[in-house]
């Protein structure tokens, strides 16, 4: 199989940190250019604009487009017009209404789109998503709880309308869930808090059901110091399920039934050539959704400002 | 063709000015029963749950909920599940994921499901598309200001979490942008005003755009008194278009070129009819979700308090 050209677009803390190391690391692809306002990547060529770079290097591919999500569409039909096969960091979009027009655009030029949700890749969601199929779950706790001053330092993008604050993270958590539930969710309360000075949620709480009437309680919050939290914790007829550290680490009934070393962008990677492989294209926006359905229904509470 | 027999679920002011009147003059249907927890249909069978209806007449092929939005997948589901046809009152639902678990259950069941738009039925929106089909627009405007005291007195649901505010009425326009143009489009940018003693917007302003750049403005506003306004505008090549009172007059270029009497009821179940008699379903979620996107990427704003 020949390689594919890809490109990356957005050069910040995200691709350092994880995409590089997992296109380094993976035969399918050679890396022949890089987008960005201020970053740049060693070793090949760095243009200003994803514009100039598909006009100056016809042989790319695939691009990656790792930029804040505010600014990920016009580059994306740039891209998909252009006939290049395009990945998207999450979220996939400000809108959910903007990645429907992008899918319909992927399949209008026969080239594939792929929303990726690194989390569902966390090693330990398929074995939780196995468990769960078996049993019945009497009720369901998502905790994602993290100090933004470390994970986020500085990112002033994701406080602004758009960046949707600790959704940002929690996101993740709900790409996890809608995974592993065979039932859909969808909110039926929430209550999101707004520092008084900040335009995105710096806490949310969340109260989801399903059909058969499952009780699912999701907490984000970013104003935790010391220990950090990703859980998600089932009560199951089988016993109670933990799916921890983000969804590296499986317990059922006390006994640790999975845990890997995390693989999640070597993962994604490898999904999205076979996707262009194989000529399709991967969009599930249901984690988008849940988010967007939290702000739509969720009552708002002011709460003090926060400072960086 | 066999007469439909329907039942009518939520028996309020929307019910009594409009759908049993277009029931009425429809040939098509048999109004067997009604359940409200309130609100009775003088002349046929009245409960008070959707469950104790679907059993105690199981003649029901069809049923329109039109209770407040917060309440509607219950009660659908159990009418789908049962076999039944479902007409969906607009906005179809609190949050998109619930409508897309109806849409499925709907496929599943092998019943019609009809998320209703009243207002892409108004009787210049068809000529309105026609017309922007043939030219190019320059800048489109949209000004939906009502009086919420006059046109929703004391519906307290309207202001809770879920019951959308002033975008009740603006989902309506956005219903009828989303059929009137040929190209998506999506908010980029908006603006909810909150009461401080409210959980929903008396006033938003939208800015929307599509991969072409147009320019779309929207700016809903329930504090307006005297005249009403339901207009779209568009500077357009071929010039100025006014689509006004609702959809229901087209002007071009000064030129009134379409005006008949509104009769959006009787062609919502019309339309109803056709699905159930081709066995197909029509949920487009397109209004809902420009809805769920304005207030995720929205900025928002407490204006002063409002008391009905």
């Amino acid at each position: 199989m020949s390689t594919i050209n890809l490109a990356i677009v957005g050069v910040g803390k995200i691709v350092r940190d994880q995409h590089l190391p997992a296109v380094a690391g993976n035969a399918d692809y050679r890396l022949v250019a890089a987008a960005s306002r201020n970053g740049r990547v060693e070793g090949i060529d760095n243009f200003g604009t994803i514009g100039d770079m598909l006009q100056a290097v016809p042989s790319i591919q695939a691009v990656s487009l790792c930029m804040p999500p505010q600014y990920r569409y016009a580059a994306a039909v740039q891209a998909l017009e252009a006939g290049k096969h395009v990945f998207l960091e999450k979220p996939p979009g400000a809108t959910l209404s903007e990645v429907e027009d992008l899918a319909a655009r992927a399949a209008a030029n026969d080239v594939s789109l792929f929303a990726s949700w690194h989390s569902r890749y966390a090693p330990a969601v398929e074995a939780a998503r196995t468990f769960l199929a078996g049993t019945r779950i009497r009720a369901m706790r998502v905790a994602w709880k993290e100090d933004v001053r470390q994970w986020h330092p500085g990112q002033d993008w994701i406080w602004q309308p758009g960046g949707l604050g600790v959704f940002d993270p929690g996101i993740n958590a709900l790409s996890i869930v809608s995974r592993i539930l065979s039932q859909p969710v969808f909110a039926t309360e929430a209550t999101l808090e707004f520092p008084e000075n900040r335009d995105a949620p710096i806490a949310a709480l969340i109260r989801f059901t399903d059909a058969t009437g499952l009780d699912l309680l999701a907490e984000f919050d970013w104003r935790q110091t010391g220990p950090q939290n990703w859980d998600i914790e089932a009560e199951t007829e089988a016993g109670p399920m933990r799916l921890s550290e983000g969804g590296a680490k499986l317990t059922v009934d006390g006994q640790l039934l999975h845990a890997e070393p995390e693989q999640e962008y070597p993962m994604l990677y490898r999904r999205f050539a076979e996707l262009i492989r194989a000529g399709r294209s991967d969009v599930d926006l249901a984690p988008l959704r849940h988010v967007a359905d939290a702000f739509m229904l969720g009552r708002r509470k002011v709460v003090e400002a926060f400072h960086d």
